[in-house]
């Protein structure tokens, strides 16, 4: 098992990605290789101690920048960190990919070296989100507009081996009734983010609300515990990353501000990935729905 | 000052809708119409006591259901709550229509009945969310795709007397940093549904953890009066109604899901709307940006 890690991918790399993949590394079985600017991964490297046997690293010369259009930097960068990482797993080098970069690149990148499974279109991100009945897996695909939706509908309706419930609000989401829930890309970004920024608006005015006087001080205190384990029952970095489904081959994105946990972690969802080869299932599903 | 409210608009009407125009009636200075089905409405009258002088009921004796195609039954159910209510306004018979009906149904009715303000194309609900700086405005408008969104960032950096901050991610919103923000329709309101239902599943997943054990228990207790502050600070019913801006009149559109409070405080920014006057102030802004 290799997994190639694009150290340059993120908005803290390769300082995070470094870190996650030596959290990584001595969890695995397996080796992780580090793709990216050598230079400023080994300086990096050299600041941590015990480097595991199971880490190398590739050069890779360029950097495609978190906010580079995709399909042209993809074309012009061709030794692009991302580039590089993902023709790994073309060239049979690494049996997966992790990056935390330019989300549109990397899809862009899989999409053309990769290509597209048969009876695919179009990859689609799978995301995790937790719920009050454990974890729903958003399914998210470039954006196309309302008959867009309603095209889709009709195809999940007639599609064999699931159990469809039709269409959910926003506010269904989180209540956990579905197990996985499809929807276009940018609105699917546009769900994990607010998510994101209301929890953590959430969290600062209960901060906030819980600082009002000595009660409630002792009272958060008390608490503690409680919204520790909510924090990490709802934090993305324990989740990992998100595969990318429908290219012939692994890749698993993580989110831009991932912290080393979260690298960990994203590169343990490639390797379960491997192990359980998401895409035979993903196939026999489409040849089982014909 | 009079109020035309929908009586038969929301997903418990006319219950919610009487009680709230009760509590309403109690408060405002000025008359509180009902539009509606007379003997239900009278019925839930008949349960409440102490019925001020100030609230009156007209008899409409269609309803447009909360699912129905807005344009459509708009223009078959001509005798519907939701048409004699805003036509009350525009027949100068009320000064603000409220209604917690069907969204579409009202911006559909507003539009056709009240007209659209000169400089205007079409109009567009504005919904206030709490954020940790104070109250941010979601500007909401019909889905157009994201060549749409480009439009629109070109005619807002060429708008004089706003300060355009460009695009702002889902994450953004409940920072506070803007006090608008402009969106399409579809996402407007996903932003708001996904808020909704994370914020309740927030809400009881924190539940869940507080009943761990007796010191968290114990650390809940104490903390209930921070809990109780952030809940009123955060419940949109405190807020009332989502002006429906653009139209040649004021038009408050409130949540489906209202409680009375919201009902009560939606007739609130009716009547504010109607005592700032609004409409005066857009016309001269769109002037002023010519």
């Amino acid at each position: 098992m290799r997994i190639a890690v694009d150290a340059m991918g993120g908005d803290k790399a390769p300082e995070v990605t470094v870190k996650g993949a030596l959290l990584a590394a001595a969890e695995i079985n397996g080796e992780i290789i580090l793709i990216g600017q050598k230079d400023a991964i080994e300086r990096e490297m050299a600041s941590q101690k015990n480097i595991p046997s199971n880490i190398s690293v590739i050069h890779a010369d360029e950097i495609i920048a978190m906010d580079e259009a995709p399909a042209v930097s993809v074309r012009r960068k061709k030794d692009s960190s991302i580039n590089v990482a993902v023709k790994m797993v073309k060239d049979k080098k690494a049996d997966a990919v992790v990056s935390a970069g330019n989300t549109g690149a990397v899809v862009c990148a899989a999409s053309l070296f990769l290509k597209i499974l048969p009876g695919i279109e179009r990859p689609g991100i799978s995301v995790f989100l937790p719920t009050l009945k454990g974890i729903t897996n958003i399914g998210e695909e470039e954006t196309k507009g309302p008959e867009f939706v309603k095209e889709t509908f009709k195809l999940l309706e007639q599609q064999k081996g699931i159990n469809f419930i039709g269409n959910v609000e926003g506010r269904d989401i989180y209540v956990g009734d579905c197990d996985v829930i499809v929807c276009d890309g940018f609105l699917g970004n546009v769900v994990l983010k607010v998510s994101e920024g209301l929890a953590e608006a959430f969290k600062e005015m209960l901060r906030r609300k819980l600082s009002t006087n000595i009660i409630t001080k002792i009272g958060a205190f008390l608490s503690a515990p409680a919204f520790r384990a909510l924090k990490k029952e709802i934090d993305y970095s324990e989740y990992g990353g998100a595969p990318l489904l429908g290219i012939d081959g692994i890749c698993i994105i993580a989110h831009g501000g991932s912290s080393p946990n979260a690298i960990k972690n994203a590169i343990r969802v490639a390797q379960e990935s491997v192990v359980q080869d998401v895409n035979k299932h993903i196939i026999e599903v489409i040849n089982f729905g014909k």
